[in-house]
């Protein structure tokens, strides 16, 4: 997508594949920097500290991660020590695993000799082909948007189509486009009249941070809100839909996303306003049913809670990224980042392959 | 209650009712500061710029403004003058109208001379029966909480009763005890083994600022979550009751309290939690029925979504306390402070005059 006209994406390679470029996420919106990962280390690092996020772009990672331990050492035993080590970062998201797994069953049956190319290649078509269901995402959204638009009452065709999102899933969060907010950039770009309320999504306000940027360099019109106060828009007749991502879909339709997701879901069925889930193929986990029992939820570091990151106003040129206290500084704290959607809250999967409902039909239905 | 072994109040008369002693709760939990109260409009920036909060104790805050102001003149305009700027600051909770109306009632028939000795009277006796009103809510709440910790399973006696609690209706809140916490200072004290969750509370984060300071110097088990994550465990089981407080409820029983609220009324419904709302009568507006559509809620300030207070770490000696912005720097927000939780998700109210249903029934058998 673009940035003050230039287009971008999320991840790209650099140098004939000797790194990967990646725009460093943890600083936005307050400073655009871009990092070079060089090393299996530095994706290990990068996945592990946030630099990239998003279901989608960490398995993108994590697959040219193994390209650049092959070109370090390409035996089998460093292969499988390079898949360890990255698949370990982040538990929850189902497309780090699936990425990897397709590098490796790629190269594995090749001579060592092969492997890094043949994982370059791999890689690189697991990221086009994330922008091209990322691109599709939006085309089916699309459509769902223009029903949901012309069928509001007569009232309230004037006004914009106002659309909830939770967290970041945006180009930011996959190669290009987005999962979530694919849909919503196709909507704009046909002249479609929507607005995007943003949850700051705490405890890393990639909503606040993320969403509010790509929302703002694409001219999109947002508004910025705190996570409780969804429930009170809903209330009040002023959300049309709600649209977020997925870092997890079981096989019956369960949906594992930021936590917080599921707040909004309830409040969403207890209003009656659609609530659609984005996401790729390589977000469903086939394998596993129950969501509440089944897919771990990451638990990060409780520092997260007690403290924020955002800018400090000060009279220097530099912008300064620091922290604030907002507790008693002993004070203990939990940070679980996932919560599970039930499938019953979920209205439709918007998928590369089309819309669907939230069951184990719906999904197979388009995935036979 | 306590702070370091010596007893406290959250307001309090000085020099024979010249001024009125406050704690400057925008600066906790970082730093502990009190204020001094001299006039009408100092009270009137201690309640808009949130020196002082919670419904109860706006209440009594602007009930010693009108005797403020009565010192400095008495005539019926004055005391009409002092009454309209006061009761505009927080246009949300009731009890400032209750109390502000209280002291006019009583005055209003006075001739000017008397007036400022009997607001002082009627003012003294607000924040009199505001301690004894919190006691017996407590008294009232620790008899459920009891009863709810002997219901649980067997293999679930052992471990704490989890509460989960929305902003800050603790003795800060109130003149002394509080709403929602003075069940859990009760049980606590009677030797009731309970952990409360402290839902941080975006935008001016309450909860992880007033709530883990009062839990701390009383010595409960608490750990502070962010909003999001309440839903989560509730799913787990790890809750068992929710316990908040209230601006406003209405003749049916509909609660006006801090916005998220009704989020966790539905996730406490969906994972069949008891969602308890603790308050005095002050509390209910006998003059509305219908929340969503009777309660005014007050819009504040964007900033306070996109900027968030906290301390920075630094070397000096002063704590200081600064803000960071999260957004963009051009980003909309829109800030709605309460939201309203319809009945339907109330299991019950605790009064100082006891539990009872959240319906007009329930609230009209103890307010006959």
């Amino acid at each position: 997508m673009n940035i003050d006209g230039k287009a971008w994406r999320s991840i790209w390679v650099e140098k004939g594949g000797r790194s990967v470029g990646v725009i460093d996420q943890t600083k936005l919106p307050h400073s655009f920097e871009t990092i070079s990962i060089r090393s299996c280390n530095d994706a290990v690092r990068s996945i592990r500290q946030m630099v990239v996020r998003g279901a989608p772009l960490i398995g993108v990672t994590g697959a040219y991660g193994l390209m650049l331990a092959l070109q370090k050492e390409s035996s089998d035993s460093a292969l499988k020590m390079a898949f360890d080590q990255l698949i370990e970062t982040r538990p929850t998201a189902i497309n780090l695993r699936w990425a990897l797994k397709r590098v490796l069953d790629r190269v594995k049956p090749l001579p060592p000799s092969e492997r890094s190319i043949a994982a370059r290649q791999e890689a690189d078509l697991i990221a086009e082909e994330d922008v091209a269901m990322c691109q599709s995402i939006g085309n089916h959204g699309l459509e769902l948007l223009k029903v949901l638009a012309e069928r509001r009452p007569k009232a309230c065709q004037r006004k914009p189509l106002n659309l909830l999102t939770h967290c970041n899933a945006g180009w930011l969060a996959t190669v290009d486009w987005g999962t979530a907010l694919s849909p919503i950039y196709k909507a704009n770009r046909s002249g479609l009249d929507v607005h995007v309320w943003v949850d700051e999504t705490r405890p890393r306000n990639q909503g606040a941070s993320l969403t509010a940027f790509e929302l703002e360099r694409e001219g999109i019109p947002h508004t910025l809100i705190v996570d409780n106060a969804g429930g009170h828009l809903m209330q009040h007749g002023d959300v049309d839909a709600v649209i977020v991502g997925s870092d997890r879909v079981t096989r019956r339709g369960d949906v594992c996303n930021k936590i917080g997701t599921y707040l909004k879901a309830l409040a969403a069925q207890d209003n009656g306003v659609p609530f659609y889930v984005a996401m790729p193929y390589s977000t469903i986990d086939w394998s596993i049913s129950d969501g509440l029992d089944e897919v771990p939820i990451e638990r990060r570091s409780g520092l997260e809670v007690t403290q924020v990151y955002g800018l400090i106003s000060q009279a220097s040129r530099e912008p300064l990224i620091s922290s604030v206290q907002i507790s008693p500084t002993s004070c203990e704290s939990f940070n679980p980042a996932f919560d599970i959607t039930p499938a019953k809250l979920v209205t439709s999967f918007i998928t590369e392959r089309g819309v669907t409902p939230a069951t184990e039909e719906g999904l197979k239905r388009l995935y036979k």
